[in-house]
């Protein structure tokens, strides 16, 4: 894929796990572009200099975003308002101003009336990750295949929106746009619901004083594991996520407590078809996501067995 | 590691995925093992043929276990009393019989009774496993570095035991012994709740319709998809593990629901500090399982990012 850089200047603001891979895989692509940095921490900001794809980390918000034509707001979300308030007035004239948040009405309540009208807003949220999380966590393939949505608001200049598509396109990913409120819901449904079960289950097993934590973790091969990568994920990011599309959450929360029920009922009462039935269904959705390209059938995600002791 | 094979002769009852790949295992290690195979349904038995990992596949459990001094019943939990009442007249003296269920009391329950005296029996339960069936899932490397639980009665005579541990070591498991209750306890939190719930989030999304299926599809990579890898498990199997666990199970699942209220109500009042610390607990159960060595710290665990569309 030949062709120039969509933008001149990217500025991250955040340099944690998502901005530093947007780093590597921008320079991986276009390595003409500018990139400049900045995170709230001097200890992040020093390691990222350390690391070295920034091309210039600078120790406010407002110089980094100096001259940019990309700005990326890559913070926890509760952070995001007052921090758009901070750059709105160094922001260049027909700069696309973008985030990288979970949650996207939230972000557009409170970044949305600090967005000076010569600057163009495309609300973001890349579905990609790991357990993860700092300036040292990034590389260049994460967003390979992976989703990227936006949710502009209405009347966003449509050439704006392509660049950034053109840029996420460049980085590996697949952009799909969308309102923001149906983007939170399909969020509850598809992460952040099933975040906090994951969290939940973890949370159980801590507890449990009959069975040994060491026997939890030596065990947990059996399906437990996959439970504790998800609650692994980084806590202060998580917990502005719930906090911030609360209303879906709970919607799905609510309807998954029903459906647990239904199957605990069945489990105390024998009613043996009705399990068979249930997991019969739920494995067609398995062999849809498999064929939508998202996951691998090869056995044990393909992963080569370890050989250690 | 040389030495000569602990067995003579392998029965295989169900030819399935555990079952096939213990062949493969076996094969792998010790070649000169005989294998022989019976599974109820002919389709299964002529494609067991058709692969060729079993030496002879007859077309009786009695038959396929005549002369064989180990006996592997790997059916499902609720079909194992059945079969054990068929078998025991044409066990050979001094046989050791065992199981793979993923449920031990209830296992030891219906088998146990039909065991003549001259038979060892060693129920057993290998903590690996794919959302896949059938002789054809089946591979050599399942159990590389995987724990493969005991559960002996008491009186049982150790000799067999260490048998049996000899061959799993050298299908490149590790092997425990516990208390058949003990081991119904542990594998409730670390697997048989999980899997319910994770059934449980993938009901859910299957009934909203306000949501597109192909969007939970999708965007699946976002969390929802290894809820949907473990909800792809044999569903007869799994009914099994529920009915025969069920106590143990709604323990667990009664837990459960109590400690998502907890959450559910934390983020309905909007009390980030609970949430953030009950987070940040829970990666510390992550860390341990990595330590443990049963799960890798590779990025996207060490799978290469795909490239097809």
């Amino acid at each position: 894929m030949s062709g120039e850089a969509p933008f001149r200047h990217v500025a991250l603001i955040g340099l944690g796990l998502i901005a530093s891979s947007m780093a590597h895989a921008i320079r991986a692509r276009w390595p003409e572009v500018r990139i400049t940095g900045y995170a709230r921490s001097e200890a992040t900001r020093n390691q990222t200099r350390e690391i070295g794809f920034c091309d210039a980390v600078m120790d406010s918000a407002a110089e980094a975003v100096a001259g940019a034509d990309l700005v990326v707001l890559a913070v926890p979300i509760g952070a995001m308002g007052e921090l758009a308030a901070e750059i709105a007035p160094h922001l260049a004239p027909d700069a696309v101003l973008t985030d990288v948040g979970s949650v996207k009405q939230a972000v557009i309540d409170a970044v949305g009336p600090h967005v000076p009208t010569h600057v163009h807003f495309v609300p973001g949220h890349p579905l990609a990750g790991t357990e993860h999380s700092g300036p040292r966590a990034g590389f260049a393939s994460l967003f390979q295949n992976r989703w990227w949505l936006l949710t502009p608001e209405e009347g966003v200049d449509p050439a704006a929106i392509e660049r950034l598509q053109a840029l996420i396109a460049g980085m590996g990913a697949k952009t799909d746009q969308m309102e923001a409120g149906h983007h939170d819901l399909v969020l509850a449904v598809t992460s952040h619901a099933p975040h906090l079960i994951a969290y939940t289950m973890v949370g159980v097993a801590d507890h449990l004083s009959r069975v040994t934590e060491s026997e939890v973790i030596q065990y947990s091969a059996a399906g437990f594991r996959d439970f504790t990568r998800i609650a692994a994920s980084d806590p202060t990011m998580w917990r502005d996520v719930f906090l911030t599309n609360r209303e879906a959450t709970l919607d799905i929360l609510g309807r998954f407590t029903e459906e647990l029920f239904v199957l605990q009922r069945a489990i105390r009462m024998g009613d043996g078809k009705h399990l068979h039935d249930y997991f019969t269904r739920t494995r067609a959705i398995r062999r849809g996501i498999i064929e939508a390209g998202q996951d691998t059938a090869a056995p044990d995600f393909g992963r080569a067995a370890k050989q250690d002791g």
